[in-house]
């Protein structure tokens, strides 16, 4: 047991700064293009429907441009559907929403597309057995490290991670009852990640730390879906006192 | 991403089951003495506070037992204090709250005391440096893991990582707003412990998982340190949905 408090006594004792910034003082973001790569999933379909519906300006992104036009079809709110390499170029904001087992190699093939793009890593590295998930430890410590690993000329923040796919996607549910954790190096990028969160109806983004803390994050998601089978429940998070 | 929904849709595959049992239906746990080894700690020490102020019957342990007299005095609402061994040795629960750094000595030197017992194990394998709180991986897997491994004649649970000390032992605060996240592998172990968390005013304790899926629960603490430091706030999480 660590004191989550142990840094703030920590941070008490450092010489006098300039007054802090408000955390909740967030940049607009309602002009910026949201690219989701693996757009056509269940989870990247939701966060679209999401996004769109707050009134952003959506691409959802696939290998295949006529599989990515049709679900873009079918969410509506004026998404657009493109092959994940025009979604990349066309956006200022990347989510990356595709399976874990494809994700190095998607994200390769696209460091061009992504150069100079603030990229959000959702991606939960999980493996499944009869006992349920666990969590897997990619070599670069996280979904989101790799990521960053690969991208070198990309920004790259890691959020969107605990949400779930029914929920996003149900027209009838007005409002997305949780937080949204946002990792990052930068703090003027991780605020970008945190207003989208904020735009959808229900969630706040807050946040979370360093890439170099999103492996429990990611793997969080486990913990998740036991809550889900032992409650028959569709579980988010709630950062409380904040 | 991975859907958190995934499990349920394949539980929803399996044949037809008994009816599950409410999950909610927790059993009376108020006869039975809770031991806090760490209890001079200021973890240690609030939990024993909480706890001890719902009515349970506390014992804090501590390497010297003069300490620990000392922190129950302090603590009062009836807490007893007496070094580990006798601690171990008296308790029905036993929760480890140790600094990290002397988990497997202090567990290891217990085995005996703690046969039979039910571990309840809230440590938290952080390192820290100037930009923070990091997870750091024990061998075993997580903390609660390396308890189960040094403790075979134990039972061993894992809970109470999140909770601010500072709020823990406020008097004034008559409410913990959190949920305690309980991870075991015998559900009516885990429900012992949910129950103990629920009695703390405020306080639900909410299955979430095996010990396979402790390391990320014990590591989210440094995310919550990084919450608490940008928010300036006493972070604790709630689980939503459920």
């Amino acid at each position: 047991m660590t004191s989550t408090d142990s840094a703030d006594s920590a941070a008490q004792k450092a010489p006098a700064k300039a007054p802090a910034k408000d955390p909740w003082d967030l940049p607009d973001v309602s002009g910026l293009v949201v690219g989701v790569l693996g757009g056509t999933g269940p989870q990247g379909k939701g966060l679209a429907y999401r996004l769109a519906k707050a009134g952003q300006k959506v691409i959802v992104g696939s290998r295949a441009a006529e599989r990515a036009v049709a679900a873009a079809e079918e969410i509506g709110h004026g998404v657009e559907g493109a092959d994940n390499a025009e979604t990349a170029r066309r956006s200022d904001v990347v989510i990356v929403a595709v399976p874990w087992d494809g994700h190095a190699k998607t994200l390769e093939s696209l460091r061009g597309e992504l150069s100079g793009k603030l990229v959000v890593d959702c991606v939960n590295p999980l493996g499944f057995d009869k006992k349920g998930a666990y969590a897997l430890k990619p070599e670069e410590g996280s979904a989101a490290e790799q990521a960053a690993a690969l991208l070198p000329d990309s920004r790259v923040a890691a959020a969107f991670h605990h949400l779930s796919a029914v929920l996003l996607q149900d027209p009838e549910i007005d409002e997305i009852d949780t937080d949204v954790m946002v990792l990052g190096e930068e703090r003027a990028d991780v605020e970008i990640v945190q207003a989208l969160a904020g735009r959808i109806a229900g969630m706040r983004g807050v946040f979370a730390g360093r890439l170099r803390n999103a492996h429990q994050v990611e793997s969080l998601v486990a913990n998740l879906i036991s809550v889900n089978r032992r409650y028959k429940a569709h579980a988010g998070l709630r950062v409380t006192d904040v």
